[in-house]
């Protein structure tokens, strides 16, 4: 079993309106030094595969075909053994 | 200057109903060996910091007064100098 954590972000092209929102609300509690916020989403799948290659195959597959939009969107992600480094 | 990479997750206990429909929707694609999915949101901060531990400390503390319901959820986040590791 392995836990797969994913970060979708919108591509630095594209504008991201509800990230401005929150870089406007944080600057409007003082912090000024936080120049630029980006909001994207995070998605944790629990996959029962045998190896972690196999994980990140079907995480990969899972992303490309119904988590991201590939035409906006960026993704990344890490794959963890069940049990280790996760709450 | 730093990015601040944030996971903010909702909480195991919490119900997550986002989750729960990705979910049925990858099995119903054929994804039938993800178990559990929970989504989240992931923030990317750009800081004007002059250290790493600084960047960290206004992380913190715009995850707990505004980015993370202290209440239903849980983040965790890494530093990076800006120009190393980001698109």
């Amino acid at each position: 079993m392995f836990i797969s954590k994913i970060n979708i972000r919108i591509r630095d092209t594209i504008l991201d309106p509800q990230g401005k929102a929150v870089e406007h609300s944080l600057q409007s509690i003082g912090f000024n030094s936080v120049k630029d916020t980006r909001i994207g989403k995070y998605i944790e799948l629990k996959i029962d595969a045998s190896t972690e290659k196999e994980a990140g195959k079907i995480t990969e597959e899972a992303c490309r075909k119904l988590l991201a939009n590939p035409v906006m969107e960026d993704y990344e992600f890490e794959i963890f053994p069940f049990g280790e480094k996760n709450k």
